[in-house]
């Protein structure tokens, strides 16, 4: 039994992983919002402290495997989650070490998590090279070759959502310009759909609350929140056939393609997985992006790259950390 | 005693390669032009044959390791070399195992071989993830990460000349646009800069021999001997100067930049080598390369990497291509 935790600006989640993926119990809570970094783990400990106890004389924790919010110090996982003020280079492991001794504590990015979970048991499973993607508030991924997990120099290897698809495109929270993440993350993409005149909810007559994204004033709960209920209206609003909304989602996907391209040429990928609120929209996003993808994989050996949505649904990041202990020959190269 | 063998479209060369990676004797011949694929093979026994006998009551070849231009069948290696028109999934690997029978024969793309190499004994030496470039008549590369060469699903891992750097760019050679190797191989470079009205040799007052390349008459052989010329002579033209040189080869530095400030955001990259003609043009290239790079690798963990000159000379395909043998481990994934 392995305990998964999976750390998130918005929310954490911790659950007992059977051996073969299976999620037997879970909770979640909120993420407390501008908390104190030991307040934030002691949200994280009361969390975790039923899954542990209720185990006793069943079987017992024999792993703990983390999914946490980047970027971070890796393997060690000093952790500064971007969405996660109150946590600055935060001892997580060692940390969790302490609170479930004996066992090992492995942690690693949480887009590398979800992709992992989609190797081993969701979309790219039996695949040998993938690169799992999620795209929502940011843009990240992990990356698999030869049936194991690239950690890279650092263990940053997967960050897609920085292959730069338009060297001159707007600027990046990274402090780049035209990386993918920059023009296809939720929020960038309803700025610009706004930009070019989007009235939300007059092509669909759905409730907008995309005023709030508008006015920069709202904590980063609320702006995920608005950010997946914005993506929610404009996909809505491109549906019901708005120009604006099918532009934005248009650019999106093709920026999606172009970095899928760049990747496939570079990696020989056999596939590519989309999880995430964008991956919802369906043949609004899928098509632009097959056609740019097309365009930009011309040789054969990048024409039969595969790109499909995630197949886990909203345990995928406990899955995914459970699965560096469970499946670590695969996807744990860490001491 | 490992026989290397290096395929290109101008030169067939082939050496006898020790274990430490010494070339103790090689030999060199130009490749037969619009020959065919009985005329080419016939070229390259003869080539080789006198190594194969030399050894004989010394040592004796233990293996046959072969760099080729691509796209090949991997790893069957039914070769369709760009450059070399008679050879259509010609099955090098089973030719050679008839010509040197008894011993492994590794066929990589000749590309792959040089990263290979640099990796080795060159410039990227000790590094475990790195990513070996040539920048000659076309881009190419091979990736090596947690010190083993990334082969993708169909071992045509390292394209990466076709990165995406401009997706409305100009026409590559692959089918699609605003490939790396569509603005930064030398040809293209040079068109560029007579298109932007570059007189060959004014700033430098050097030999200009670009009109043939401009008449598009000229052979494979002559093309690539003019394409150096001109590489050359821009490279002269921009030292003195010649503002529509410097144009071109800042134009050729900052998508190296950029397609390595992709490659190295997905891969988590240590060190780019990059070898081919256009790295002999120092700052020229360097210079707007790292500008370009710093712009767009502002994540710390990619602010790291180091881009260098390959260290390996003429001599490197051979090495990389014995090195399929001599450091299997590190370099062959193929059965």
């Amino acid at each position: 039994m392995i305990l998964a935790i999976d750390i998130g600006g918005t929310k954490l989640a911790a659950g007992l992983v059977a051996t073969d993926g299976a999620v037997l119990s879970s909770r979640r809570v909120a993420t407390p919002q501008g908390a104190d970094a030991r307040t934030l783990w002691k949200t994280l400990a009361d969390l975790v402290e039923p899954l542990i106890k209720g185990v006793e004389g069943v079987e017992g924790v024999e792993g703990v495997g983390v999914g946490c919010g980047g970027p971070m110090r890796w393997p060690e996982a000093a952790v500064s989650p971007l969405n996660i003020p109150g946590w600055r280079g935060f001892p997580l492991r060692d940390e969790l070490a302490r609170l479930v001794p004996g066992v090992q504590v492995r942690v690693h990015n949480d887009a590398v998590c979800l992709a992992i979970a989609e190797h081993w048991l969701g979309a790219g499973q039996g695949s040998a090279n993938m690169l799992g993607m999620v795209v929502s508030t940011g843009v990240g991924g992990g990356l698999v070759l030869a049936g194991r997990l690239v950690d890279g120099g650092t263990g940053n290897a997967g960050h897609v959502g920085h292959v730069v698809v338009d060297a001159d495109g707007p600027l990046c929270g990274c402090g780049g310009h035209g990386c993918l993440e920059a023009i296809a993350r939720g929020p960038a993409l309803a700025r610009w759909a706004l930009d070019q005149g989007w009235k939300p909810g007059r092509a669909s007559n759905e409730l907008s609350r995309a005023s709030a994204v508008q006015s920069g004033q709202v904590s980063v709960a609320l702006y995920q929140e608005e950010t997946a209920a914005t993506g929610r209206q404009l996909a809505a609003d491109a549906g019901a056939g708005d120009e604006r909304a099918l532009a934005a989602m248009r650019r999106a996907g093709r920026a999606l393609g172009i970095a899928i391209a760049s990747a496939t040429n570079l990696c020989d990928l056999d596939v590519v997985t989309i999880g995430g609120g964008i991956s919802q929209a369906g043949g609004l996003i899928f098509d632009p992006l097959q056609e740019a993808l097309r365009e930009h994989t011309r040789m054969e050996f990048a024409e039969r790259v595969r790109v499909v949505p995630a197949a886990l649904g909203q345990d995928a990041g406990l899955v995914g950390a459970a699965a560096l202990l469970l499946q670590g020959d695969h996807y744990w190269n860490g001491p």
